[in-house]
């Protein structure tokens, strides 16, 4: 694993919501690299782009055909969801195959989440 | 709900996960926004802090305690939550009070759900 990944939350796709308890300074920089690179419209397409794909896994040939951009700026994208681990990708032949990494959505995911009886209150 | 809210996903608390379509263009921007709101680590702690506290409400004095920063700091990131829709906000008497709006967390929660058979696979 490269140091530039965002480390998993306590077990793969089990960690603690934001309301448990007080978030540690160390989690929060960490957490917070993996918001960030999910606060890019085109990152966030991407993604669901490949997540969509049969099998979880696209071609980097597949997701260049859907965007009305350079292949370089796709290319960039890619390697910020690589680089905060929301993504991993291989390489088979001509082309690289991204796929998604779904330990890392779920601690992301679990964080987020709230106690189910908080959200029969009337939406503010 | 003023325009820079960010607005919820389909039924407050229940919107389709990232792997389940590929995401719209504005369905991108929008959501976009709400992750980069949470990518940094001072707003993602100042929400743990806010959703922890009794009531999942905390008086602005609180949260200015327990961070080493300036008070026009600490509002700034609180605008940022207020203006994605994260918490909202209420004045009573001397003290500005914060809450997390659970439903806009559950539909960025949802977004990033992923299938339990693939979190039973080897990490990568």
């Amino acid at each position: 694993m490269s140091r530039k990944e965002l480390p998993l939350v306590g077990q793969a796709g089990c960690c603690t919501p934001l309301a448990a308890a007080p978030l540690s300074e160390d989690d929060a920089t960490e957490l917070a690299r993996g918001f960030r690179a999910l606060g890019d419209p085109v990152r966030l397409r991407l993604l669901s782009l490949i997540a969509s794909f049969a099998g979880g896994e696209a071609c980097v040939c597949d997701l260049t055909d859907a965007f009305d951009l350079t292949g370089p700026t796709i290319s960039h994208h890619l390697r910020v969801l690589r680089e905060t681990g929301l993504v991993e990708s291989e390489r088979r032949g001509t082309w690289v195959y991204y796929k998604v990494v779904p330990e890392k959505l779920a601690s992301l995911s679990v964080l987020l989440q709230v106690p189910e009886a908080t959200l029969t209150a009337t939406p503010a």
